[in-house]
């Protein structure tokens, strides 16, 4: 009995293929997008609602002044740390030796560590994933002033099937700025209410392709139609806000930045949370999952 | 007496040297950036005021809807004209052999030659420079969407000084847009107040810098300390407004753009304005002056 009801089963359906077929396509997200409610957390029912419609919510001011300016000193402690640049976790930039990203930066810095678990963090987590949480994924990035490069349009949850396993859209990232955002240097920008449109890619992924995927990202990446569709359908959302603020998005919501000639450089905490009820599996496009700094496999609660 | 005279005036003071010291320096304006006033044309006093201290100033719609549609067209024509595609004053992109830029379309387009002599654009210009005006550059731009690159900090009358022989900071550059601008799409940035200091810039000109400086610019690049400076003195302002309006700004305005990875398109009409009183001389910092289609040498007054 126990064998016909696996084979009954499997192979369960993929909601969300992608890196399967020669031609892109855009699916219907299968997912709630919010599955606590006001109750149940600091975030406001209007807040909320208005999470549910764009994918992303922007809180002004969620650390203190003196909170910034100690995860600042421990950015620029970890960022001039020689020995941390041989950690495979850490992204260097070889023309200039300059660290852009520190990936599990909560196993890292016991002051990030700290930052993960905060309350303020986690409660609204839980709140818009409606159970507990773990950490799939934490860096700190830091984008320079004059020669900032762009990133790409994609959908983390995207990515994050394919090549990490994650079975459904239950994962919300926080991304706490340590610098000022503005519209000129560089800001994330969101498509809002991208997040309903799954776009499937084209393209296999090859066997480690996060070590490119990390500097350019080409599979995974949709196509330009696709992208079009959603910006005239949705418009584009430059997300501008002080230092010491955070923004929290919807793991597929289309975003991407532009480069940043300006002298003011990016710098912010990312944290990527996701529900105990949606672990990674297998991947479900990809031979191999991607190391767990990028995709965490350890599932425990953060409390 | 004449060659007395001559000899007493000889060497004139370059009040704007550059290209010429090892290090950069940050030098005071000596000239008006207005030189008319509200009596002598359409922009109204107040504008005029704040063109004066911010360097630049915008009218949110200067040509009609079907006026644009022509113009519109007329570029579109030009971009697909595969003889226009040998001719040295059009920049086309190697990798997609799509047309950029069009150079001295006032001479190449008779659509655009009568826009250049529009007293909505030519009444405007005499009004900010107290006199009569010659055309020193014309040009259509075409940025893509997806793909446009950068346009690094520059001031157009270092250059035009520098390698065209411009004597004094009087002239006016008016951008006529045929596409949106939005934040996002790599819209103008200004220096709001930067045109009241000249960047004097480091390195020598070489021979023919123009072939090399219309794809990137090194020489006459201003530096990061300088434009950091500037920027915390003057902050950025992202010059945005709808097809159809146009921007008129300084000569030594500090402007650049980002990126656009946006799938909106960027494209515009660009007219350079210089006063009859300040014709191009001998340059101040090149061998030999720049192409006629780069740096007129033709000071026929515009009526």
């Amino acid at each position: 009995m126990t064998a016909l009801t696996t084979n009954i089963e499997q192979p369960t359906m993929d909601d969300y293929p992608t890196r399967k077929e020669q031609t892109p396509a855009l699916l219907y997200r299968k997912d709630p997008a919010v599955c606590g409610d006001a109750a149940s957390g600091p975030i406001d029912a209007e807040t909320l609602a208005s999470y549910d419609a764009k994918g992303y919510l922007q809180v002004e001011s969620l650390i203190t002044r003196d909170e910034l300016e100690g995860y600042r000193a421990e950015l620029a402690r970890l960022s001039s740390d020689d020995e941390l640049k041989k950690d495979e976790r850490v992204v260097v930039e070889r023309a200039s030796d300059e660290v852009r990203s520190v990936f599990e930066v909560h196993r890292i810095s016991p002051v990030f560590a700290e930052l993960v678990r905060d309350p303020r963090l986690v409660g609204r987590a839980c709140q818009i994933l409606g159970s507990d949480v773990y950490i799939h994924q934490s860096r700190v990035n830091y984008k320079p002033g004059f020669s900032g490069t762009d990133f790409f349009w994609h959908s983390d949850f995207e990515t994050w099937h394919a090549e990490d396993g994650m079975p459904r859209m239950r994962a919300v990232s926080i991304s706490v700025a340590l610098t000022d955002n503005y519209e000129h240097n560089g800001s994330l920008m969101i498509m809002p209410g991208s997040h309903r449109t799954f776009v499937s890619c084209v393209g296999e992924t090859p066997d480690e392709h996060y070590r490119e995927s990390l500097k350019k990202q080409k599979v995974g990446t949709p196509d330009q139609n696709s992208l079009s569709i959603l910006a005239e359908q949705h418009g584009i959302d430059v997300l501008t806000g002080p230092a010491g603020g955070a923004l929290m998005f919807d793991a597929n919501c289309m975003h991407g930045s532009n480069g940043n000639i300006t002298p003011f450089p990016r710098s912010n905490v990312f944290i990527v949370y996701n529900s105990v009820e949606n672990t990674c599996e297998t991947p479900f496009a990809a031979s191999e999952p991607r190391p767990h700094f990028l995709g965490a496999r350890d599932f425990t609660p953060v409390n």
